[in-house]
């Protein structure tokens, strides 16, 4: 099967996938009737019993309280778009593994052979009482906001859809220590958000909460303003929310004198337009594998240059959220993921750099173990404070 | 948690369960920034473009095809009944933990919110994608018939009804094996089955298939005849199949002169019956943990004994069956699991006995290792043989 003929032997990548990266252990071994008797029949019906009697008692007896669902229809998979569940899989079986490594979390793939809201919120419904947390991952805009909407105000477990809040967290925290690095406080800055989709919304809306001065977001037709019409759902709550200006035209246009460029759509972004960005500006491309800004150009004119690849400074990767995040969530028995929970995610990020901040370090490295500890920690404080947590 | 005035703390099985008995663990670690990108993005885009591209690539490079979803409502738990998804989790841990150990195949429990047939059907054939074979488990009749027959016609992966057919399997086995140790064949055999719930159902389909002479099935009501009124479904399927000379009345009454009690209802049966049954006769009483026929006393008249108990010789154990069956289903890529299947699994459970047959030994010890590997290559076999695999 992976013989000197096989077509994938140069690609290290397939041979990492080959079989799956992922296995279902058990913690005891079953080596005499008495485990037998205890691990299934019939023992295993008294701690059944138990919980039936006392359904908080699954909380301690069953794994299902910290093994997180990771869930995708399989519809905007990293930048290859509508692949379905099948060739989703891969992608959810690393996340799976990064929940393990990083936050000793166990979570289980789901992929979904439906793209109807109706349809993925039923599903997840009903397989809820095996989880203690929902990972939502690659689903389009706009159902996404829908689908996750939804699962929070169903469910009292933690849910959130990483695309959106994972990208929104680490985002805020390099750009606090952006912001610390060139002088500056989030209140100072004005932002230009490129793209409105499912990390666009999220991140604005982060932003907002952590006090930045004024955003400005642009679709793919301009920026969003009052006069643009037959705007609906996510895109008409921007438009309520941002552009305080009224500022009409296009991205570039904004561009001009911006102390901050988020870039979450792909395309290409001329320098001319970057040229004119305020002194020490900040640009953030994150768009993968390729920046909507090129990064040695951008260093030309920026004071902070981050973007989503690995091989460059100051990536920007959801990794370093959203395992402490649901650590952080699970081991506070909390009902919910809260905006507070991921602010407080943002600021314990920013400090693990702390003060190593520098233009080349403003996020930490996705490698470095302390981020998901201190992130659970923060996540779990904040969900205790805001006594969004289990009796 | 576990301290010295636990009101658990005196009985094992809950310290077996503390913190669910299940891990998801990785295949390789990630440790550099190499491992992070072979495992997640970039390289895993590759992957998961190959099989956008070669869906069945998925079958070589995920986890899915070697995953069994391991699906329960909790409503027919054990003997305790409709107890709810949380309090049947450890049972379907339990059976993941028999599934790695026996069989090496990786599991998942899936406990469902809902009791609906339609609304476990669609969650169902909503998450198939994320695994290789369903499990179904402890879900009522006759709902289990209906949840089963709809999900085999809708899912080209191997879908058991493991109380149906997991216990029908291994009582044809135990058969088998009673029939030779007292010198009959099947085809000799005049049975009685009591109980035409999930088991009783199963039991009796494929000991017809087996070629037994004659089978009459009771339920609470007495023996199922074409006189009884106002059955539907699979009484009405057992009236139409079963009970050949028409015998009417009640269980005990059809049990004098019968070669074979198989107790699958609860409840109590009388010494006479027993008395009464065809020399050197056959008593299978598996209502756990409390027989319904006194294993001592049934001792008295029946040449061959056996029960669900582990604790007592010839134990009626699933678990002889149903990790070897979706080895074997996993490993020849089969589409489904046929009555072929099940047939040959029977067959290789009785064959590890073979003859070292006795009368208190019928069926393999449920810790016998050669039982699961003996399974997996008569069920692959058989599918191959039957042509019911991938192309």
């Amino acid at each position: 099967m992976t013989g000197s003929t096989d077509r994938f032997a140069d690609d290290p990548a397939f041979a990492v996938h080959e079989g799956g990266k992922l296995s279902v252990r058990t913690k005891g071994a079953i080596t005499s009737i008495a485990d037998l008797a205890l691990t299934y029949t019939p023992g295993v019906a008294r701690v059944s019993s138990a919980i039936a009697a006392e359904p908080e008692l699954a909380r301690r007896f069953t794994w299902a309280p910290r093994v997180v669902a990771v869930v995708s229809d399989g519809t905007a998979v990293l930048g290859l778009g509508d692949i379905g569940p099948a060739a989703a899989l891969p992608v959810m079986e690393g996340k799976a593994c990064l929940f393990r490594e990083f936050a000793e979390l166990d979570s289980v793939p789901v992929v979904l052979s439906t793209t109807d809201v109706d349809e993925i919120v039923a599903a997840v419904m009903a397989i809820a009482p095996s989880f203690g947390g929902i990972n939502l991952e690659d689903i389009s805009a706009p159902r996404c906001f829908e689908v996750e909407a939804r699962l929070k105000e169903a469910l009292q477990i933690p849910v959130m859809h990483d695309d959106q809040h994972g990208t929104a967290i680490v985002v805020l925290a390099a750009l606090r220590n952006a912001a610390t690095v060139t002088g500056r406080s989030l209140g100072d800055l004005r932002v230009v958000v490129s793209g409105a989709g499912a990390a666009g919304v999220a991140c604005t809306k982060i932003l907002l909460e952590a006090g930045i001065g004024e955003i400005a977001v642009a679709d793919s037709k301009g920026l969003l303003h009052a006069g643009r019409e037959g705007l609906t759902g996510s895109k008409q709550w921007l438009v309520e929310h941002t552009n305080p200006t009224g500022r009409s035209g296009s991205m570039v246009d904004a561009l001009a004198g911006a102390d901050v460029y988020l870039g979450l759509s792909g395309g290409s972004v001329a320098e001319e337009a970057i040229a004119a960005m305020a002194p020490g500006c900040i640009v953030f491309s994150l768009a993968n594998p390729t920046p909507e800004v090129d990064p040695q150009m951008a260093a030309k004119y920026a004071a902070v240059v981050a973007t989503g690849r690995s091989d460059l400074p100051n990536q920007i990767n959801n990794v370093l959220a959203f395992p402490g995040v649901f650590r952080g969530a699970i081991d506070a028995g909390a009902t919910a993921i809260t905006e507070g929970m991921k602010l407080a995610a943002a600021t314990a990020i920013a400090g693990v750099v702390g003060d190593q901040v520098r233009p080349d370090y403003v996020v930490p490295s996705p490698l470095d173990r302390r981020v998901a500890e201190a992130v659970a920690a923060a996540v779990a404080d904040a969900a205790r404070a805001e006594g969004v947590v289990r009796g």
